[in-house]
C-alpha cells in the first residue's frame, strides 16, 4: 500500500502517522521527492482502513498495490477454478447453460420446464423459492415448498438445481440444492457469507446493483476466507442513470475478472435487461467475451399469451440461443 | 396503477391480460384512446409486480397511481411520527443532535467521548459496535463487548443509544439498546428488516447506496407491516461517479421524504463526504433543507494527531456545528 | 402522449389544463377513472414540453406513447439504413471495421498504420485531428494539418476517412473527409448537430457520457430533421460509479437501438474500456451482439515498448481480432 | 504527478518509461521500494496524458499531486474571486439572488417579472433566450428578440442580467448582457469556452450532468487561460439513479469548491429538483453550505392556474424564500 502525504505536512505529522501505521505491524518505507512524501506500506495491510487513513487531513492519496483480496486472486492462484455440480463443470474452459423460471409455481410447472430446458440443452436448472421482493406486500415466493418442488425436478431429470437463499436460518433447507444462490441485495450481508463459508456448498454469488467489481471480489473472499472455495461469480447488470432497459448490463466485467481472480464469472441477461427480444443478443455478447456460464429464465406455459415478451423465453427461443451460444464458444476458444 | 397498452395490441390479447389481473382480485377499467389503451386497475395493486407487468410485450408502460407504501405514506397519516428515545424525540418538530465515535474502541473512550458531546449539545450517543465492512480481514468491531461499553456510557451520561446490528440472531444484545441502525448495506436485508418489525424498538433505517427514495420507503414499510411504527430514516450519501466525495450527498431527500411519509428524517454528513472539513457545511445545509435530525461522528483523542482532518470532529468543532445547527433551526420554522 | 392527473385535481384545473393543451392545436381525450383522470393527447406532441408538464403540480405524471424521435424511427421507416462510404458500406447487413490511431502524429504514422489496418482487414481509417481534452493545456491535436495527413492516408490506400469536429467553423476543413465524428462531449451541441444536418457527409454520432439512448436518438433526430439521412450512431461507454475500467461499454445498446431507429450502431471498445487487453472481448460481445461495426484504436510503433498495453492494438492483434469478429458475425447472421 | 510501477516491471520497461517522460520536458525521480517502483514527476506535467499513461500495462496507477487547474487554483490564488456586475457583487461575502423566468416569452412578461423579482430583493435577472432542446421540434426560444427584451427588462429595472449562449457565432447579440451563461450541455464545448475567455464579460459556467467537480474546473480553466477571470461556477444537480427529483442537487459541491478554487459558487434549485416545492428547502440548504448565490425561476402570470406548481415560484413565494436567505447567511457569517 503507498500513501501519499500532502505538501506541507510537517516532519512530526509524518512521524505520527508512521508511528500509528508501525503499530500495525506494518514496515514503513519513506521516500521524500521534490513535492510530495510517499509512504510505502509492507506486510499485511488488509487490515488497515482505506477510508479512514485517505479522511486524513494531511494523506492526498492512498492506493492498494497489492488488491486486498487473497483466495480470489489469480495471482496468488493462476489456474482457474472450476466448480462441479452434477454432470455439470463450470469455469477453466467448462460452460454451464443454466436456465428455468424466475418463481417455482407448481410440480407441474416446474417439472415440465425442467424437462424442457433439459432437452434443450441446460445443463443446471434455475429456479426461485425464497423470492427478495421490494415490497412486503408482494408474493414471497413458495419458500420450503418451493425448494422441495426443485428436488422433485431434480430427480425427475438429473439436473442440478440452484436457488436463492436469504436467510441463513433456513440453510438446512438447502442440504440438497446444487448451488446456493446469493442475490444483488445480500451481496454485502456479510454474516449471510461467512456462514456460506462454512459450508463446502458452491455458491453463486450476484453483483449487487451498485458494487464495483472489487467490492464483489471482497464478498466472494467473505465466503473464501472461511474454507469455501467453490465461488461462482454473477455479473447481472447494474443501475445507471439508462432507464429503457431494467439494469446496465456490465459484460467488461467479463475479461475484468478473468484477469483478476480465478472463480468462475456468469452473467444473467434476463433479470438484467428485462425485456425477452433483448436476453438472446446479450447471452451471445456474453458468450464472445468468455463468459463462463449463461443464466436464462425460460417458461413453459403454452396457454399463456401474457408470458411471450416478458423477461422469460419459451423453450425453443432458449433452444436457439442454446445453439448459437454454443457456435460462438466454439470461435472465441 | 394504470397500464397502458401499445398499439397495435389485438382484442384478443388485452382480454387476456384482463383476465390475468382479474384473477388478482382487481377490477380493471378499460379506456380505449384514439392511439392506446389504458387500464385502470383498481383494488389492492400491492400484489401486482410491476416490473413483469412492464415486461410483458404488449404493455407501453406501467405507472402506479397510489404509492405502494401504505404505513409509512403521509396520504393515510397525515401527521408527523415523533419517536421518542428517553429524554429526546425525532420528528414532529423535534430535533436530535446524535453524536459520538465511529467506533467503540474501549471504555474510557465512549464514556469520554459519550461526556463530550453531552456537554456539547447531543441528545443521543452513536457508536458502532458490530461494524460492516468490505473486507473480512479488516476490524470488525467490538461486537457484544462494544455493546457493554455503550449501555456503560448510557449509565454514565444518561444518553440514550444507537447502534448498528447486522444480523438477527445477535437481537437479544439490542435489548436495552435505544435505537438499533440498520445499515446501507442491509437496507433490503428484508427478512432482518420483518424481525425488526415485530420487535417495538425504534430502527434507524439507513439509505442504501443505490437505492431510490420509494425503496427506502418500502423497507420501511417492511418494518411497519409487522407492528412496529417506530422507523427514522436516514440519507447518507448516495454512488455517483463523482470521486472527490466518499459518496454524494441527497438532500432534496430531506423535503421529498417530508412530502411522502410522516417518518422522521435524519441526515448522517460524516459518512456522506468522509472528510471533516465538509461536516458541518453538510449539517447546516441539512438542518436548513428541514431534517429531523443530524448524525455526526465526534472523537475525543487529544494525543491522536492523526484523527484531526478525518471525518470526525473534535468535541469544540461539535460544539460550534450544534450552535449554529440550533440558530439555523429557528430561522426555517 | 398520456397525462394522468392527480387525485383531488378540480374539473377547473383540469379545464385549464386541458385549454392550455388544445392552443397547442392538441386533440384532448379526457378519461375519468375511479381513481384518476387520464388525458390522452392527440396530434404533434413533439412540441409539448414534457418537464414542464411533469413539473405541474397537478399531474401525477406524463408517458410518450409515440417516441418523440420521427426521421429516426424504425416504425415510420422500417428499412435498414444503409450509409455507404467508398466500398464501405455500414448497416443493413453489412459491417465496417473502423480502425486507425488515436491522434495523427505524423505522415509516416498516419500512412503506415493505415496500410497496417488496410492489410489486416479494415473498411475504413481513423485518427484524430482535433482532439477535445479536458485540459487547455493538453495537446489539442494536429488540427488541420492532421486533417490534410489523413486525406494523403486514404489517397495511399484508398480507406474512406472518419474524423471529428469540434466547432462548425472548421467544417470547410471536412470537405474531403469521408465520415464527420461528432464526440460525446458535443452530442447535445445542438447548433453543431443543425448544421452538419445541412451537409449531406456521413455524420457518425458518439453517445454522451450520460445521456440515455432516447436522448441520443433526439441529437440523431437534430441532424435528420434538417435532411441529412446519413447518421451513424456509436456507443462508447457510459459513466457509472465503477472505477476499473474508464467507462461502462452499454453493449444492450445494439439490440435496444435496432429496435428503435433503422440507423446503424457502431462500437468503440478502445476508449470505452481504455485497456489494450479488454478491446478484443469487448469486440467480440459487441459483435454477438449484432453491431454493425466496430471502432479501434491501432498503433504502428514496433519501437514503442511503452504503447504495448496502452488502449491501442498492434496491427497482428487487430489483424487476430477482425478474424473472429468475421467469424462471429458468421453464427449469428 | 506520481506513477506506480507495477511489480514485475523490468529495469529495461522503466527506462523507456523514464526516457519518454523526460521527452515531456520533466524531471523524474524514481524510488524503488520493497513491492513497487514510484516515479516522481517534477515539472509542467499539466501536458501529461493522464489517460494514456493509466492505460500502460506497466503503469499501477497515476495520481497527480499538483491539481491540473492553476489559474483557477485557490493555493496560487488564496482570495477570493468578486465578480461584479452592475450594483450587484457575487464571492469573497457578497451573495447575488439570480431570479427571472425560465424563458424569455414577451416584453409585457419579462419586464413584469423583473419588477416583481427586483421588489422582491432579487439582484440579477435571469431569463432564457436561446433555449438548448432536447428535441429538435421543441421551442428553441425567443433568440435575439428575447435578449432585446431582456435588455428593455435592464433598461427599466437597473438589473445586471444573465441569459444563456449556445454557439459563439451569436456572441454580438451579447454585448450588453451582463453574465453571459454557458449550460451544463455546453460544459466541455471546449471551443466556445476559448472564445469566452476572449472576452471580459462574466461567464456563469453551470456543471455537466456527469461532470466530475475537477472537470468542472478545467473547462473553468479553459476560460481563464484565454485571459477571462471573471467566472462563476454553477451546480445544477448531476444525473443519478434516482428518478423522483430531475437530477441529484449535490450540495456538496459547494465547500469543496470553496476549497479548491477562488471563483464564486452559485446554486440553481429550480432546474434541479423541477418542483416548486423543493426549491425553497433546496435554496435555504445551499445558502447554509455557503454558496454565493441562488439562481431561481420566477412567473408572474396570476391567470396561468398552470404555472402553480410547476418549478417556477411566484412572486411572493419568491420573496418569503429570499427573506429567509438572507436570515440564513446573517448565521453561517
Amino acid at each position: 500500500m503507498i500513501a501519499i502525504l500532502k505538501q506541507g505536512t510537517t516532519p512530526q505529522q509524518t512521524q505520527h502517522l508512521v508511528n500509528w501505521l508501525k503499530n500495525m505491524n506494518l514496515d514503513v518505507h519513506i521516500s521524500e521527492g521534490a513535492e510530495v512524501t510517499v509512504l510505502g506500506l509492507i506486510g499485511d495491510t488488509s487490515r488497515v482502513d482505506m477510508e479512514l487513513l485517505k479522511s486524513l487531513e494531511m494523506v492526498e492519496t492512498v492506493k492498494r498495490v497489492s488488491e486486498p483480496f487473497k483466495q480470489a486472486n489469480r495471482k496468488f492462484h493462476p489456474k482457474d477454478t472450476i466448480v462441479e455440480v452434477g454432470h455439470a463443470r463450470i469455469g477453466g474452459g467448462y460452460f454451464a447453460m443454466i436456465a428455468g423460471p424466475c418463481s417455482v409455481e407448481s410440480e407441474e410447472q416446474i417439472i415440465e420446464v425442467a424437462q424442457a430446458v433439459k432437452e434443450a440443452g441446460a445443463d443446471i436448472l434455475r429456479g426461485g423459492a425464497f423470492k427478495p421482493r421490494t415490497s412486503p406486500y408482494a408474493f414471497q415466493g413458495m419458500k420450503n415448498e418451493g425448494i422441495q418442488l426443485l428436488l422433485k425436478a431434480k430427480e425427475a431429470t438429473g439436473l442440478p438445481i440452484v436457488t436463492e437463499i436469504m436467510n441463513i436460518s433456513t440453510l438446512d433447507l438447502f442440504a440438497d440444492v446444487d448451488i446456493i444462490q446469493v442475490g444483488a441485495r445480500n451481496m454485502q450481508n456479510f454474516d449471510l457469507l461467512k456462514e456460506l463459508g462454512k459450508t463446502k456448498k458452491p455458491v453463486l454469488l450476484k453483483r449487487g446493483l451498485a458494487n464495483t467489481l472489487q467490492e464483489l471480489l471482497m464478498s466472494a473472499e467473505y465466503i473464501m476466507s472461511e474454507g469455501n472455495e467453490n465461488v461462482i461469480l454473477c455479473e447481472r447488470g447494474i443501475r445507471t442513470f439508462e432507464t429503457y432497459t431494467r439494469n446496465t448490463l456490465d459484460l467488461s466485467a467479463v475479461p475484468v475478472l478473468h484477469n483478476l481472480t480465478h472463480l468462475p464469472v456468469v452473467i444473467d441477461p434476463s433479470h438484467a435487461t428485462g425485456k425477452a427480444d433483448l436476453v438472446a443478443p446479450m447471452a451471445f455478447a456474453a458468450t464472445a467475451a468468455g463468459a463462463d456460464g449463461i443464466m436464462v429464465e425460460v417458461h413453459n406455459n403454452p396457454a399463456c399469451a401474457l408470458c411471450d415478451g416478458a423477461q422469460s423465453l419459451t423453450p425453443p427461443q432458449f433452444e436457439e440461443l442454446n445453439r448459437k451460444v454454443q457456435q460462438i464458444r466454439e470461435v472465441i476458444a
